[in-house]
């Protein structure tokens, strides 16, 4: 293996485009393959209207300014200081969503919804004064940390009430401790995945947790989504990462995950995973690291078919064989070599590709991969040597790049996810799309639906799903509809409604039919309990409806 | 291996003795090796009085005869049936507490608490409807598994209420589904370790989960208290063997846990384990499960000592080096050779004596043992073969027969436990140790005490602490203030307050200390929400407080 990928990339990113992703110096044109292979596959593409530039987007005015506002501006400046109260344009711009496909077209147009201001808190007490205030005065509070969120998680939606600010959580970053004994760091929550990394480095240590999300997001970010990483195989989603968490409320702070193993009653720990902000906010996160691999080993396989690809794969998390990385992509996904990044549109032949990793001491790795080949040549697996492997791991971070390039040239481009067990995969799969394909043919538009395995667990694995999609007119509201049904098939076929993307806004309306009613209420229950005033992350996680919440925030007052 | 302990018993149990532990057939008399010891250590022992016969035991009238008791119990007949709702003295006294030293020595008293009646439904439909009617005449109700409870999770405290029933689950047991290739069962959560284990083996299939209590706790029990068995280093603790559980709470029912991985908002499976019956009864829990192991592989080993051994223990955990089970005693526990059952009370030798199984495929399993062989070795350990490996493993479910012994003997013994990072281990182990050792003298007593490591993470570890003591008089109170300053130093030493055995009424009032004010309002909120009479399992996790949760209860109702 070659020095310059023996070490995940960990310099610090370039400041996100605002509206596309990543570092602009990185975007890329459509590469040739693909721009010969799409109308073949979607009929022809109409480039979209040219996309708003940054001066011209209109805003609605700050409700913290004139008058009224400059009372509650200064308020908040007496708790963080007036340069980290920012109310300018371009800093509201850069708070307005997230990066998912319709949050980027939502980005094209000239009106465009922001929150009124965007604070930088730079500690736990600056945090929870933040929140007092903000329940004082009713005004919605969203976290925000690398905004790389792809369900509506960081929308400004106010609901009602006086004006809605965007906490984010950059000043609230690094490395607190390490305990290299135990294995165990805290980092604050806005520390974004390359920092941690770097510092974590620094002191022979890695997390190891590469969503494709890595470049921008946060560690905070991580545990209130529960994210996964490409490297679940080895080191388990971020959730079993997670050691400790510290959570500010508005009505008190948490400081849970005591011991590496408790009995402690139900662990709390887990109930802040997940909470996507609307619980509390994370400010910090304990997390189980381990040295820093001493070898990395790769290996790419084909398989004759997807069926095949995911029995080995199953067998291989079954038997724990140790592998770092597993996954495999379908037929259509191979076809087109999207899980090699040079190569993406090229013909990589039949079958289905897939790629193994290792890292480690260098004897039990070594040993870890030759257990996994046997397994898998076993199973119907040829080994292809480590090379496609490794153009793999080289571009993994870059797809969200190539659907800048897709929406500039009129393609529609997403992703979804879900997970099921072993046992109902390939008919969730089969379904899935089905459903996408019916979906979007019944908008007008011919599709490519390609599909990963990409998280493996001894019952069950993921689906991940990219779509790209000949839609024209109003593809917002297109999709919308599309994603809907999709949504419903997933549920009805006992997927979950979310592997790895949490639910944010876009989920909420199908977050009961996974938990049913109780577990809503449940939800409910702890939200009134911290945020009466139902404040924190309108309508994230359960349906926004501020006078019921203050209510029954006025009702449930014990503490 | 022979053949007789290839495989782990899974015969069912005979009932269990109704003022001690286990078959009553099995009982046991003191060790002859350790009748010797045991005055060296704890000076002259004098033998306890005689311990009631069942016949001489005295209860107060259950709450369900009478004029007024006799309607309540009408209507729960209605519901179960006549012949499961029993009221006579022995259904009674069976059901009166768990099994801890202090439990049994509350069974050795002419007059005993016990609950009014004992409940068993066969449904959730009934477990549902005999919760809505306890709420509606305020019964206390709680749940009953295998009654293994050492920490009062059991207790029958109706806490001011009309009457308290336990609600055992015997007649909710059995297999309920298997998926053989996802590796998921569902059991009824009444179904006892042995009978899950038989039910599972008959179709090639294993849970292994064994901790000391298998041969009568269930697996609703595991569930419930989020136990820790013998082969968690293989098959993790119970929390993590759980993918699904089924709840029937007052006001609702939950069917949780829809995909092997998800990030549908917080893990609400996570909140009910270790629920302990105070947030809801859980009906049915559905498990991972693996094919029952081919080969079964054992190491005993030896250690200098014991920071030694914990060293060579963390470097395993945190490499991942696949043993199944793995402990290390300490030098006064392998002094007296506890870990082997039949030579308990005889010299060891010097040092820290441990023990490694691994299980599973053949080539697999003997790659894991050697290279757990290799890590120990260069670690300071001595393999010992796996004789005693194999001794230990024979007896591992009879400590608590000797248990009875000691106390008929007049020693009082008991356990406790707790878990703390790698790097806190031994400070945590020596606080405890004097602790155990100053607060037992402040009653008068020698005490001996012993400790072994049982469960390990990459992060850390339990600590188990078995204690014998020459305690004279009131047995009861000394060890119960003894104890207390315990906690307090587990607590003080960032130790959590249980690894395994549970919060129930013991170590209640020591859960604030550990998840905080804010963590306790989070289980109130929950707990009213779903109990707003406030009847399941009265002074578990959170203080009994009837009129207020009522209050609560009513106020907080919106589902």
């Amino acid at each position: 293996m070659t020095d310059d990928t023996a070490v995940p990339e960990r310099e610090a990113s370039a400041p996100m485009r605002w509206n596309g992703w990543g570092d602009p110096a990185k975007a890329r044109s459509l590469p040739a393959a693909l721009r010969a292979l799409l109308p073949l596959k979607l009929g022809r593409i109409r480039p979209p209207e040219p996309a708003a530039a940054l001066e011209d987007v209109e805003l609605a005015p700050s409700a913290l300014e004139g008058a009224a506002g400059e009372a509650l501006r200064d308020e908040l400046a007496a708790i963080v200081g007036a340069t980290h109260v920012r109310t300018e344009r371009e800093a509201r711009i850069r708070h307005a969503g997230g990066k998912s496909t319709p949050d980027l077209l939502r980005r094209r147009a000239t009106r465009q919804d922001a929150p009124d201001a965007v604070v930088t808190p730079a500690s736990d007490a600056e945090v929870a004064a933040i929140l007092r205030l903000a329940a004082e005065h009713g005004i919605a509070v969203v976290p925000f940390g690398g905004g790389t969120t792809v369900v509506g998680g960081v929308d400004p939606i106010a609901g009602g009430r006086r004006a809605v600010i965007s906490l984010d959580l950059a000043r609230m970053s690094g490395l607190v401790s390490l305990d290299e004994l135990s294995g165990e760091a805290t980092l604050l929550a806005g520390t974004t995945g390359p920092d941690a990394e770097a510092a974590l480095a620094a002191r022979g240590f890695e997390l190891g947790h590469y969503p494709q999300s890595f470049l921008y997001a946060t560690i905070g970010g991580f545990a209130a989504t529960r994210s996964s990483g490409q490297s679940s195989a080895g080191h388990g989603r971020f959730d079993a990462m997670v050691t400790g968490l510290r959570v500010v409320t508005p009505t008190g702070e948490l400081d849970l995950g005591r011991a590496p193993g408790s009995a402690a009653g139900p662990d709390l720990v887990r109930l802040f995973l997940g909470s996507e902000g609307a619980l509390g906010v994370i400010t910090a996160v304990r997390v189980r690291v381990h040295p820093v691999p001493a070898v990395r080993l790769a290996d790419a396989w084909r398989f004759p078919d997807f069926a095949t690809g995911a029995d080995a794969l199953r067998r291989l998390a079954q038997l724990g064989t140790g592998a770092t990385v597993i996954r495999l992509s379908d037929e259509a996904e191979t076809s087109v070599s999207l899980a090699q990044h040079g190569k993406i549109g090229k013909a990589f032949g039949s079958g289905c590709s897939a790629v193994t990793l290792f890292e480690g001491e260098a004897e039990i790795t070594a040993e870890r991969r030759e257990r996994t080949a046997a397994v898998l040549t076993a199973a119907g697996g040829t080994r292809l040597g480590e090379q496609p492997a490794l153009e793999w791991e080289r571009g993994r971070f870059n797809a969200p790049y190539l659907r800048d390039a897709l929406l500039d040239a009129g393609v529609f481009l997403e992703t979804l996810e879900t997970a099921t067990t072993w046992s109902n995969l390939q008919a969730l799969k089969a379904a899935v799309t089905e459903a996408i394909t019916a979906g979007l043919a019944e908008e007008g538009a011919k599709s490519l639906v390609l599909c990963h395995i990409s998280h493996v667990y001894p019952t069950g694995a993921s689906l991940y799903f990219t779509i790209a999609a000949g839609l024209r007119g109003d593809q917002l509201a297109a999709w919308a509809r599309a994603k809907a049904s999709v949504n419903d098939v997933i549920l009805a076929h006992s997927g979950t409604i979310t592997h790895h993307h949490a639910i944010g806004r876009d989920h909420q309306p199908w977050l009961e039919r996974e938990i049913g009613e109780v577990g809503i209420r449940v939800l409910r229950a702890v939200k009134a309990e911290l945020d009466p005033a139902g404040i924190l992350n309108p309508g994230v996680l359960i349906a926004d409806s501020p006078g019921m919440l203050i209510a029954d925030g006025a009702a449930g007052q014990h503490g």
